[in-house]
């Protein structure tokens, strides 16, 4: 027969899905022979056969809880229920997960009219024993029998009230008597029958719940946010109670093998004297560093060292311990790989390989590339962020922190920077004519927008902090002021930003500038040795391009060639050529562009050397780049002598109702061949130039955006190709070129094969490629994504992390048909999925090349990419 | 040895891949004893050799050239060069498949010094003998040796010049002497070598130039939009000339079997004495009716009666015939298979039935589904229109004819109606505010817009006629006026519309009504008695329902509840949910409007009586609904008390980038259940009380919009299955339903197996996945899939004919995963391309159960779907 409920001396950590991460852990330490108070671990197995038998517990295993509870009395000699020397047990829940929403923890099962006289005489502490049967009664109700613990409530503030005292902690043992009794009326009034004396009873009726609760509604929402299986079931810890408690030779506390905030190796972590857990959860006392128990209890002291010593030597990775002191003697309670920030990662991961206990394979797993993140930006002082005034929550846009005054539009926030301020930009959403004002700021702040809006993205790119979609703040651009729960701010008042969190404070927060430790660069070096997968960056100007150089970019994914139109004194000629009547005009006006491209290229190149640069075609739709306001187009139109109403035609004949499905990508070359010429000769140009002047062998990538067919491929290749081969032979140069294209609408995958047969490179464009698979606009739906992840209809953020599921159907799809007809054909992806490292890893999978991603997610693609290889292993 | 030559006596028509079209049936005349002057076919394997030689004609080919000329020179008894009886020959391409874009027709090849003598001698006409010769030089210069024909035509203008005359026929004999010295100076100065006098010369010469055709720009873009393979290659037909002008007892001529016009059974054609076919086309000299050729070579005549008999019967197909007439002897010269117009195409499949020429699937493959439009719709008098002045040319968004004054917004469109005028309503682009306008109008005009904008969509499925895109017509709402190269047009003024064709013209153009003849009803009862798909109909209210069952609809596959919405007395109703607060004050607006959807919902069950009926949950963004003018927003406000800031601020936070991809379809759903519960509880509730009123048993089909993804489609289900669970009970009915899904996303398509889960049937909504799919808005792109079809990059309108490639490929992959999950799902496709010839075959071979499309387009499906299981057996 299957065996349902294991002693703690017949598991071990291997067991997780049997006997839960708690049990199996418990079972360890009993194990390796440390001091565990005894019990059992009924199984997860028991957990599935009650709900496949209908929420009904099996005879058989009854009888095997009992046997083992008898086992228990025998060990502790100890009896259930026993009025001199009752075991009292604690039933904890403990899923093969950690897994919150799901029933907890049960103290000091067993109690009942008689043991609770036991108790009393055991701790010397009558009051205490009846506080223990009071919470005991109440707990059981509440969690066990569902009456709803407002009900206590009112019978235990009622008793206060009666006796005159405003804290719980003076009421005294008689006063309590009267709360039990009342309670125990509440209990028969509510559920029709006694509330159970006999400890049996209450064992089964808490392991049900516990069972029970594995179906509860938080619980199955959890599961699914998190992608835990429903069929794991739970197990139940039974555990024979222990009393920190006890006297001034007791206590309790939770420790760390090491420093969680910065790694250091020394025990960290509190102890109070005479007292329980909760005590500690209750906030009723304060708890003490560690190193006073070093001094109040010497002995203990070192034997808890020595314990810490040999789990973490036993699991081998630093410890988060409980235990409890009783009567001087120490009891492990629990153990667990510990949590830790990202900078005690780094330096836990480097020292166990210097100490021999792990590999460097293992070490780069031990780190979590998303966290990283924080190490590469600038964080609040810990203690001043918990001081200072929240006003509002909005997305964590782009980590790091900062502080300034706030300004509202661009040319303030870079007037005020210049004058030496610290700046704030503020803008109900950001567009490209920000860009000035972005660069200028500490730090974006917006009111609408998403995680992938304008303000996000570019943000992220220049390593920026950003909250984005604040939508609780309302932002009057005109009146310069933000308001937030009838509180207004105006330019030049301080505010705060944690754009790893989203939250926004009032006034000026101290920040603490990062800093990259040796052992970070060391974890790194491990990483890139182990990894495949290559890593660029998208990067548009040569600082970017610099900054990713630093973080380890192996060269330039993406290029985006318009930000550099948007610069003032380019903006013109652009403007310009959109309000061109004839080619020639267009041409006129594209030559003037072309000497500023061709520099921007330069610049690029000398800093990349000879890594990769790809660089793609002019993308987004023309009326981008138009003058919106009266003032902009009457400069404009007196500038150049173009007629106001040209412009205002413009305007309305470039609106679109679905800019992001209109006018733009490649479709700008089919309709206007002469920008992609232009811009193809820059390129190529400025490649011959660099290698004459440099001695660099340039190999320009130029990448055709928005392809959705073989045809528009050819068209604009054999475009892009012809010019190319004209700049050479005039400049009687043998330089190499590619030519690809993004794959970033549903049919450029479905038909790779087809586009493949024109294109050197697919780059995957994993942001218009969401959007249009899901038909979801990031601009537009941040909201409702909100809903729907509060639904549990989504379970990821579809910007953030890649849709396996769907749009990574496409992007396996087209990947596999593009090398069905070039087999050599180079893939990468570029889109901000390239900086996350659970899409990381399905590149890898799918057999990319690279990825690439802004330059501050460059180190944490780095090593999600060596996690990568070592997972798939 | 492959053979690269046949005489007309030895092919036959079954050879057209090898002879070409032409050749094939000069061949088969031959063979049936018909009249054909004598010569051969040099094969499409000739032309494939020459260019895989690259553009080398193998000497063996050659000498079998030369083998039938001698065999050509033999039979007509005369040869060629020869100054008393020479033999000249025409030399025609001839390919596979009819195909503009080659070298066409050489005539008269074999003239040169020698043999203008003896074909003025033939002739009698020493001016004609030369003038054929001045002109085969000039056309073997142009067409075979590439000297620019303007070089040929500044020698004869000049030579006019000198004559002192006006026109070319005022050229005498010795002028045209001069003219031929001329051009072979001209000749000898371009090529470096004198007009070739000897004819086997010519002839290769001409051969190789029909050959090197195949590969001109225009024959290969030609065979790209029509998708004609490229390696087919051409034949070329070398034919002794026969003489229509050698005098009053010759002549040329045209006819069809019967009439192309009506389809009655009569010879219907053309004729010319004295003349050569090449005179008809130079419109020197204008044809006479074929009636007048009975009377004047009544003994020819009958022959050729007779003669057109013994084609149309060996054809089983009407005939048209080129012919000529020399000395009294009929040459027939070229027969194919008629062109014809949709009603003469119906009224032959059926005459030819009746006459046991062919059966009924023959018959009903005769019929052109796209032609019978014309069938349907009022048309223009031929005549009128041709005399018509037209002012401008837009898109053929909904086919038919109107005409009508113009009023520019939709309530003087319908003050106007109500007036007793024909109305043309002209937008710059329709909203469906504008729907009562439409409905009052005899047809719309919009500046802006593609075929599938609001405008056309909504005139199709009215059947009423629309010009869109019209882009030349400047539309001042304001002024209402249009104005149009210059001239304007206010409102009252008469246009009138051309939707077949998107032509538009000033004034009133008398219209004809559709006359659905008996031979119509009969051929679509032999469409319905072949097809195996369904044919349903997208249709609104009852009027669309039983116009679109009258065209022979089967049940009702898209019934949009949007449009329910805008109707004058419930747009309050909607306008207030919309800005509600809370979602008790929405559900009390959505209360509101349930009678009126119960409403709208009984009247159509009541006319669809027992057909399927899906309905689809509400639809567009909800920013569709808000008043947008001051004046609607201050009507609104003050009828209901909502502030004037709170609809301005809905317009804001409803205002989105890219509604396209927004806050729409089940999205609005997830996020205000509460609609869906309202709209579903109307469902069923009307169908409980039309099966009580009037014993229907309805199986509404609710139909979820633009699903993603499983969780999505499950949750949505969920409340559309509880709400209706709620209704049966209340109501103690045991009414049946099905839930399902569009699939219009392409992530529905990726993961449709996940999303069968919950769907019991699917509807393709291939409007949305185009767009999405390929990243083109309908409303924005108008204009660039015009440049993309101009540059030959989009071979079809991908919004009239569904993309095989890209979307169908997705279409085809829901089908499978949707049936793998749920072998017995319901699939159909609900966007317009359910109404186009092509898609509904693809639909048959993807294994769906119905197409569904507008009321108008309900017979061509039917025909299509009938076509399909012919074509596909």
């Amino acid at each position: 027969m299957a065996k349902f409920v294991y002693s703690f001396n017949e598991g071990s950590k291997d067991m997780k899905y049997v006997l839960g991460g708690k049990g199996a852990n418990l079972a360890e330490m009993t194990k390796i022979g440390l001091p565990v108070p005894f019990g059992f671990t009924v199984t997860t197995d028991a957990c599935k056969d009650y709900i496949a038998k209908g929420n009904v517990i099996d005879p058989a295993i009854i009888d095997e809880v009992y046997e083992h509870l008898a086992e228990l009395e025998q060990v502790m000699e100890k009896k259930f229920g026993d009025i001199d020397n009752p075991l009292l047990v604690s039933v904890r829940s403990g899923a093969p997960f950690s897994m919150p929403g799901m029933m907890d923890t049960i103290l000091n099962l067993g109690l009942n009219d008689d043991a609770v006289k036991g108790l009393a005489a055991k701790t010397g502490n009558e009051r205490f024993a009846y506080d223990s049967y009071r919470r005991f009664i109440q707990m059981f109700g509440d969690v066990v029998m569902e009456v709803s613990k407002s009900k206590f409530d009112a019978i235990f503030d009622g008793q206060k009230k009666k006796a005159g005292v405003e804290y719980d902690v003076d009421l005294t043992a008689e006063d309590l008597k009267e709360v039990i009794k009342g309670y125990k009326e509440l209990y028969k009034n509510e559920l029709g029958v006694d509330f159970p004396q006999e400890p049996k009873e209450q064992l089964l009726a808490a392991i049900q719940a516990v069972f029970r609760s594995w179906n509860n509604e938080r619980a199955i929402l959890y599961r699914k946010m998190e992608r835990i299986p429903d069929d794991l079931g739970t197990a139940v810890n039974v555990q024979a109670m222990v009393f920190g408690n006890s006297g001034d030779d007791s206590g309790t506390g939770v420790a760390f093998t090491r420093s969680p905030v910065n790694g250091e190796k020394a025990i960290f972590g509190e102890f109070l004297v005479n007292a329980q857990g909760e005590d500690v959860v209750a906030g009723i006392r304060t708890p003490k560093p560690i190193s006073e128990m070093a001094e109040s209890f010497p002995d203990v002291y070192k034997d808890f060292v020595k314990t810490a010593e040999i789990l973490e030597k036993h699991y081998k990775d630093m410890q988060d311990m409980e235990f409890t002191v009783e009567n001087n003697k120490l009891f492990m309670l629990q153990t667990r790989n510990g949590k830790r920030t990202a900078a005690a990662a780094v330096k836990v991961a480097v020292d166990l390989v210097e100490e021999g206990l792990i590999d460097k394979e293992t070490a780069v797993m031990r780190v979590d590339p998303e966290a990283i993140d924080q190490l590469l930006h600038p964080s609040f002082d810990a203690d001043a962020e918990k001081q200072a005034v929240k006003i509002a929550k909005g997305l964590p846009a782009s980590p790091g922190a900062a502080f300034g005054k706030i300004y509202f539009t661009a040319a303030d926030a870079e007037a005020a920077a210049a004058n030496g301020d610290k700046v704030i930009l503020v803008r109900e959403e950001t567009s490209p004519e920000d860009l000035a004002g972005m660069v200028a700021a500490q730090g974006i702040l917006t009111a609408r927008g998403g995680m992938t809006s304008h303000a996000a993205v570019v943000a992220r790119g220049m390593g920026k902090c950003c909250v984005a979609g604040c939508s609780a703040i309302h932002v009057s651009e005109a009146d310069k002021t933000i308001t937030v729960d009838g509180k207004t701010y105006k330019e030049g008042d301080f505010i705060s930003l944690n754009g790893s969190t989203g939250d926004v404070y009032e006034g000026e927060i101290a920040t603490v500038a990062p800093e990259l430790s040796g052992d970070f660069a060391l974890i790194m070096s491990w990483a890139d040795g182990i990894r495949t997968l290559r890593v660029r960056t998208n990067a548009d100007t040569p600082a970017d391009a610099k900054q990713a150089i630093e973080f380890g970019a192996e060269g330039i994914g993406l290029c985006r060639t318009e930000h550099m139109f948007f610069e003032e004194e380019r903006i013109p000629a652009i403007r310009r050529m959109i309000v061109a009547d004839t080619e020639e005009e267009r041409r006129a006006a594209l030559d003037g562009l072309l000497p500023y491209q061709k520099g921007d290229f330069k610049g690029i190149y000398e800093v990349m050397e000879e890594r990769p640069v790809t660089i793609r075609l002019l993308d987004p739709p023309l009326h981008e780049f138009l003058p919106k306001t009266e003032a902009d187009m009457k400069e404009l139109s007196d500038k150049y002598g173009i007629p106001m109403e040209k412009l205002e035609k413009a305007n309305i004949d470039l609106h679109e109702f679905n800019p992001m499905l209109g006018h733009r990508g490649c479709r700008l070359a089919v309709t206007y061949p002469e920008i992609a010429e232009m811009q193809t000769r820059a390129i190529i140009e400025a490649a011959i130039e660099v290698k004459e002047e440099k001695g660099f062998d340039i190999v320009p990538e130029i990448m055709i955006p928005l392809t959705v067919m073989d045809t528009e491929m050819k068209y604009v290749r054999d475009i892009v190709v012809a010019t190319a081969e004209k700049c050479k032979e005039e400049k009687g140069s043998d330089i190499k070129y590619l030519v690809g294209t993004m794959i970033e609408t549903p049919r450029g995958a479905l038909t790779a094969d087809q586009i493949a047969e024109y294109a050197e490179f697919f780059s995957f464009g994993t942001n218009d490629l969401t959007q249009m698979t899901f038909g979801f606009s990031r601009d537009d739906t941040g909201k409702i994504i909100k809903v729907y992840e509060e639904k549990g209809i989504f379970k990821d953020d579809i910007f953030g992390t890649l849709d396996q599921d769907g749009v990574g159907q496409l992007v396996k799809m087209a990947c596999d048909k593009g090398k069905a007809t070039r087999s050599n054909i180079k893939l990468g992806i570029c889109g901000e999925h390239g900086g996350d490292p659970r899409s990381v890893e399905f590149c890898y999978k799918a057999g990319l090349n690279y990825v690439s991603c802004s330059p501050y997610r460059v180190p944490i693609a780095r090593l999600a990419a060596a996690q990568a290889v070592i997972k798939n292993k």
